[in-house]
Parts: C-alpha cells; structure tokens; sequence
C-alpha cells in the first residue's frame, strides 16, 4: 500500500484591513476582509515537518498590512494582482497564489464620517500562477425581489409532487455572482458597476417563468453589455415566500400576505459563458 | 419550604411577514419580523397543565398574518399597538401584551421591483397593559465611523493599564438605539427619521473624548430635536481598530492602516432622559 | 428642558482567556469568555469627556489575564468573584462591578489533548456592590427533546387559532437558565452538576401537558434538591417539530416523520423562586 | 458573439428531517439536514422558462421525507444513496444527482427523552451518475486541542516575517474532512467510528512541528487503518492561541495564559490519497 500527499494549499484567512486615506480634510475608508492561500512544492512540511519552504500565514497577513502602506488600497483586483503577483515571484517554492478579498461599502457622512452601507459585498479572487492570471470579480449579499411578473408552471409531475403551480408569485433571491475577465488590467470600479447594474437589470426586467431562466438571462446580460467579461458564474437560493392561507378567519389573500422562510430554500446554480471559438 | 411561581410570560417569537400593498401598477412592500409576549395570569398552565388561560403561540402567529391582511401594514408602531391592544382586550387572562418589530428596508428598483438596504434596521416595542400603553422605537445595526476627531485621553492608570493615550483614533460603533415616545399617536415615520437624523448627526459633529461623551450627545440631540421622545437608551459597541505596527517593515503608520478586530469590544451603554419635574 | 444622563454602564465584553494548567505531564484547560460591566459615578466622561474616573476597558482585559496567571482559573464563580470584588475595591468612581462568565467545555483526549464538547456551556454571572454581592450560574444551549409524553390541548380557540390539539407531539427546547445562590461560596462544581441534573430529570421525567407546565417542573425540581439555591428562571424556546402530511404520498405518518422549524418559535419564560418568609 | 449557458445544477437545499423510530418504548431519533443537488439536461428552463424537465425542488424535499417513511433513516450514506439513485433513475432529464447530508448527534437521557450532543457533525455526500457511483463519508465541526507537544519553526524569513520560533504552543483546529469510499457499500456506522477515531488518535499522538505535518499525520492514519477508504481530504484551520505578554504586570507566562483568537486564522488544506497504480 502507497499512500501519498494529493493536492494541498494553505494561506492565512480573514486578514480584517481598513485604510483610511488622509490626503486632506477629506478622508476616504477602504475596508477589506484579505484571504491569501498558497499553493507549490509544500511536501516537506507535510512529510516530516521541515518548514524551510513555507512562509508563516503571519507573515502572509504582515504582508497585506505593509502592502496597504505602501502601495495604498483603491481596487480590490489590483491589491489582489499586487499581493498574488508578490507571493509567486518572491518564493520559490510557491506555484500558485490565489487572493480572495471582499469589500464592504460605507456611504460618506462628512468628510471624515461614514456609515457602513450594508447589503452586497462586492469581491474579487485574483489567481497568479507561473503561467497565467486570472481575475474574478463578484457579488454576494444582493438580495432582490420581483413581487409579480413570476410564474412557474409546466413542470415534471412525479408522485411526490404536491407544489401548485403558481401564475403569479414572489420572485426573491440573494444574487451571489462571480464574473471572470477576458484581461488583467481594466477600469475595475467602472466594470463592476456596469455588472452589477447589468445583473439587477436583468432580474427586474425579466418576466420569470422560472428562476432558472432568470439566472440565465441575468448572466446573459451582463455578456452582452461588457465585453470585458469572458464568464459568469451564478448562484441563487430561492427564498421562498409562502402565501398565508387565510380561509380560516374569512379572509382572501389575493398576492398580498406572505411568510418569508429561511429553510429548506431552492438552490439554483449555473455559468454563462462565451462560446469557445468553433464550438458553437 | 415554599416554592412559588414568580414573573412569567410567553409568546410566539420571530414571525416572519411579507406584506405586498397591491394599490396599482406600483407595489408597496413592508418586511417584518414579529414577535408576541404575553404575560397575566398564567398560574395554572404552569402549577397542573391547565390551559385554559393559554391562547396558543400558534393562534398569536395566525393573528399577525390575519391582521396585515385585515388592517394592512403602515408604521409598525401602529401595527404594534394593534395587535398588542387586541391580546389584551381580547384575552381576560392577559394583562400584558409586548409586541416587538423589526423592519427591514427595501430599496425601489422598478413598480414592483425592490432591493433589500441592508444596513440598519428599524424597531419598535409596543407594551400594552390594562393601565398604560408604551411606544418605543429604535434601531439596530446603524454602523458609523469617524476616521478622525476622537481622542482617549486622561484616564485612571492602574497597575493593569498599557493602553497609550490616543490624540487621534478611529472611533466606530454600531448604534443599537431606542427611545420612548410621549405619547402613543404620532408621525412615527417622520419621528424615526428625524431620530435617526439626529443620532447620526451628534456623532458625526461631535468631537469625542470618549464614546461615552458621544453616547450622550447622541442622545442629547435627540431630546432637543424631538419633542415627542421621552428618553433614548442607547447601547454602542466600541468597535476597535487598532493601528497596525509597520516599524518592523520600515514604515511609519500616521492613522493609515488598521485592523478591524471582533473582539472583545467596549460596550457602553446609557440613557438620556428628561429630568422628572421638580428634581433638577 | 432639562436633559440628563440616566442609567449607565460600561466595560469590556467578550475577552476571551484559555488557561492551561501545567501542573506536570498532565495538563489541565480552561476555555472561558469574560464580560466586564462596571457602573457608578461616571457623569463627567458623559457631560464632558472628562476620563479621570475612567478605567479603560483595555485595562480590564489585561485584568482578566493577570488575575489568570495570579490567581488561576477553577471556578468560574470563583474567578468572576475575584474580578468583581478587585474592580470595586480599587476603584473609587466604581459602585457595581458585573462580570459574566461562559465556560466552553472540553473533554480530555489524553495528557494534554483534548476535544471541545459543544452542547451545553456553563455561565455565571457576579454581580458586587458595595452593599451586596450576588452570584448567579446558568446553562445555555442545553437541547433536550422527549420523542412522546407531550400534550397540548384544551388551550383558549379564539377566532384565530387553527392549531389542532395534539394528544402526542414531540417536545423539543433548548434550556438557557440562570439560578441565583443563597450565598456567595459553595462547592460551585457540585452545584452546577447537581442542577444541570435537577433539570434535565425533570424535563424527561415530567408527562408534559405543556412546556409551562415542565418549565415550573425543571425550577421546582432545583430548589427542591438544592438548598443553596434561591430562585431559577428559565428561558425555553420551543423548538417546533412539525408533523409531515404524507397523505398525499399514501402514507400515514404516526408520530414518526417530522420537520424541525426554526422560526417561528414559541418562548416560554418563567421564574420559580423561594416564597418570601411570611408571603404565602 | 456567441453566448451560451454552461454547468448548472439546481435542488432544495437544507430539508430538515427529524425520524422517530417508535418499535417499542425506546425511541430511536435521528435529526439530519438534507441537501439535494440534481443536473442533466436543463437548457430549456433556462433559455425559454419550460419547465418540462424540471423537477420542482418542493417535490425533492417531499421525496426526503417520504423516504423516511417508507424507508426509514438508518445510516445517512444509505438514505443518500436511496434518494440519489431515485432521482436520477426516475427522471430521465437528470444525468447526475447529488445528496449532502449531516446529522447531528443526540445522547439518550432516558426511554424517549435525547440531549443533543453538540461538537461534531456526521457528513455523507453521495453522488451518482449514470456511470459511477461514489460515496463520502466526513466530519465537521470537531475541535481539537494539544496544549503541548507542537512547535513551528525553521520557516522561511522574508522581509515581512515577524513571527517569532515557537518550541512549545498550542496546536488548535476544527477537523473538517471528507473521505471517499473505495464502494458503494459497507458498515457506514462502524467505517465512521473507525476513520474519526483514526483521525483525533493521529492529531492527539503526533508531535507535531507544523499543522502540515499533523494533517499528513491523520490522513495517512486513516488510509492506514481502514482499508476501504481510497482518498481523505481535511481543511483545517489553525486556530490561533495567542501567549499574553504579562512582562508589563511583572508576571511570566510559561505557556499558560492564551487569547484565543477568532480572525484572521491560517487554513491549512490538503488530500491524502493511495497512489494510482504504477504511479509512485
């Protein structure tokens, strides 16, 4: 019997960044969640515990903070490109850098007062390799509803079927989108607004048959409107609102009184991507 | 030995309400959770299992449902009052209702289109007993930042003490607020935005020695400003965000670049109320 | 208007302290979360952000950690007391010191190896005064469920009530109790085993006619079975477990197929205490 | 432009499901959350919303809790198995389903009362398609503690290092692993016990000089002992204890008094696996 080290990576996780940029009386605030993980020639640590190719997690996070320093925080894909960039070109043993970062959005209250905005997080994961780069930006949290405009019938009917189908009902979901770029240098704040916008245009302007298709045509929109994007990754629970029966005291319910339900939800995942040239 | 049943109540917790006003073309939507807490007398359910004083949660739960279809759902004091005078009035056991509200914000996005805010939520705790109604309103999860302006200066040393005197900190809080109106019939969504206004005001402008002196301003502000609250509890989190050492790398850190810690946390916690007649 | 500052607090919340006993080979671990809540004249950093009676909450934390070195950690009751009684004593500003306790529990593996237990967590909670000292300990996040031996019928059936009476349901909650003790030393160990056992006994061994019903039963049983105990207040939200129709599927379902809810639940709360000498 | 839709999948994502075995007096409980994840041809829904092929995901979660009727719920590898086969056998537009499934452990307390027991969780993912069928077996949750007997040094120093040689730390982490079956069939109960006690018995008993090293360590032992599992993957994140400096308070602090911290962690990652055939 062999037994033998498969793939393995490691990284420090959840480095909390905030920069604050005092170039005058107006101040701007960056605030990022980093995670670095590191992939290459890492057998010796895990077969005998010899450490002289790792870099201490430590120092992984030392190094997001001395980054924001020097360099300063503006778009997360070119921190992340900066760090990833860093990690494969300054350690020999490491092949592979992937950085996922998040950013939470405050709204400006003065010039050095802000109130964190809540709703979407807006992310990227930057992976450098000897050989290739590929930045992903993305969303996650952007939760929307459509209080009409949705149906769903038409569906396999199997003995465990008891769902009615419905003409008319509530459309909500958490969009948690990842959307790859063609390059590796771009107007990153105007791209993602341009997806993001894309994206939400999408779920307001479709009339749904089913989530599915709006995920479909979600991805599909944002192909069309930015050319910088080669792929779309989607995934959307479907957070079910149930219409409250509400015969027993009398009452109708014509689309107006629902229960939000946390569990069990729909999960619907899918990509949308360019066709490989010839492939179609 | 005598043991003997003491303070009690029970109630249906965390209902989850949707509730879409269908007037035309354009929707209204309110997005609500819920909750019910009855106390009186409820001696006999828990001495023998008697209960025939006990109006079930499940028939609480129905009774929220029923009433956004019944009596629709505008301001939520006034949802709270609702349901909290008709457990009241309605049961002979009961002598005290509290109705809890949460609300969550939802931005439009087309007639029948909306996203959720995120960011704060708005509160309110209605208590009803056979003598007095009480209508409190608050908010939760209002997270602010001044990036400059705080200090924390001139504090007790103790043997136990390494924290340095700060000239120029970061000061950030999540507001989790709530103050008792005068009365029980007002505008209470102009009252909630102008609270709200002026909690966000008094910590911006609000040049802070410690978050106490901005807790108090904070509620200060309101009582200036709004006539119709009583008094304003106020608990706020000091959010630490520590300056990170970047000497060991050869950098300074002038109030730059932080870490944004979980915990622990400070947690202060005050009120702001009206002096009683007389006992100034 | 005279505005003026009401009840305050503050303090460090959430410091968290592993202790590790290293008496010899074999090791001892303690795994605790430390709140500091400290009150009395703290006026000036209110009105003026004057700090001079101001301990800072770091100052606390670093106290958590010293006292841990200094004095060890056995009981939790014990260390909460030494905390407390220290803030009072060497503060002159400070009239009430409250220092919560959550202790994690974790299972020996071997001399210095161990598991996490998850399940229950053992609290205290000190309270001290200048005039008083009040300990109190507690368990949360104790879930038990009795798969039978559970009714709920003869309930108030007012116009809103559907719910059918249930002959034999599933009882589910998750205990989260706080006892107050006569005293302030004791055999804190054996007193938490001797009510956490008191509890539990009661809820299996009580035929449930509903969960008031076993809530009186649990605080009852306690103060039965433990003298140094004053009064118990319980908090047991009731966690549904709902019958599956399978009907439509062909098939019954006698008790056996359930789905566990999480919202809405119902909360029970009640306190059961010691009669007051001559108050029966 | 060429825009088509690429891997998608979709199912009812977190069924809760409580089984009550009621053969007799004494009760069996079993509590699992239920995941279904189908795919195949479903171009249709989401080019044009028809709905023909798809299988509403309410009727998925109606097959979990029929199944457990008809079926009963013995070992999750089985019920996953039972429901992953009927889907993919019973729809012909579904080519490959999926079924993630945890349960979570309860203690019996008497002939029909459980206390749930907290720490770990018990995972199964089965997968099958219309060629292959693979069973995962895994453990989340399950948090691990040396207080010695774990060192870290010898790494790489670049300019950012900071951290100092540790001869003697803690070495916390929570096992999260997955370990893929050689069959289709077994004594899931006993295979369970066998890989968990294999995995804490290697954590506990390895000295270990980097977290790399100790996941090796458990890896290899479970390849070791239980011959019917071909490939173990762990994500383990180091949990940090961090020694408090107590120099400014006059105390030492030999390994005794720790933070435990919560962000950022390192997250070490990796497969352990036989090697192919003519591979080593």
């Amino acid at each position: 019997m062999t037994i033998v080290l498969g793939a393995n990576q490691y990284g420090k996780a959840e480095t909390r960044l905030v920069r604050v940029e005092r170039g005058g009386p107006r101040h701007e605030l960056r605030d990022l969640t980093v995670t670095v993980v590191l992939a290459g020639d890492l057998a010796a640590t895990h077969l005998t515990g010899d450490n002289s190719q790792v870099l201490p997690t430590d120092s992984q996070k030392n190094t997001v903070y001395a980054f924001a320093r020097q360099h300063g925080v503006d778009q997360i894909e070119d921190f992340g490109l900066l760090l990833a960039r860093h990690f494969v070109s300054s350690q020999a043993a490491i092949s592979r850098a992937r950085v996922d970062l998040s950013e939470y959005a405050w709204q400006r209250l003065g010039p050095h007062s802000f109130q964190r905005a809540g709703g979407a997080t807006r992310t990227a994961t930057v992976t450098v390799t000897e050989s290739a780069t590929v930045v992903e930006s993305g969303v996650t949290g952007l939760v929307v509803l459509n209080s009409t405009d949705s149906e769903f019938t038409g569906y396999v009917k199997d003995p465990y079927t008891t769902l009615p189908e419905a003409k008319d009902r509530i459309l909500a979901t958490e969009v948690n989108a990842r959307w790859r770029h063609a390059g590796v240098e771009g107007d990153w704040a105007g791209s993602y607004a341009g997806v993001r916008a894309a994206l939400v245009a999408a779920f307001v302007e479709t009339y749904s048959l089913s989530l599915q298709q709006t995920l479909y045509a979600m991805g599909r929109r944002v192909l069309e409107e930015r050319p910088e994007i080669a792929e779309v990754r989607l995934s959307l629970p479907n957070k079910h609102h149930l219409l409250v029966d509400l015969a027993p005291f009398g009452l109708d319910n014509p689309g107006e009184v629902f229960v939000a339900t946390d569990r069990p939800y729909g999960l619907i995942e899918g990509t949308v991507q360019r066709a490989e040239p010839g492939s179609s």
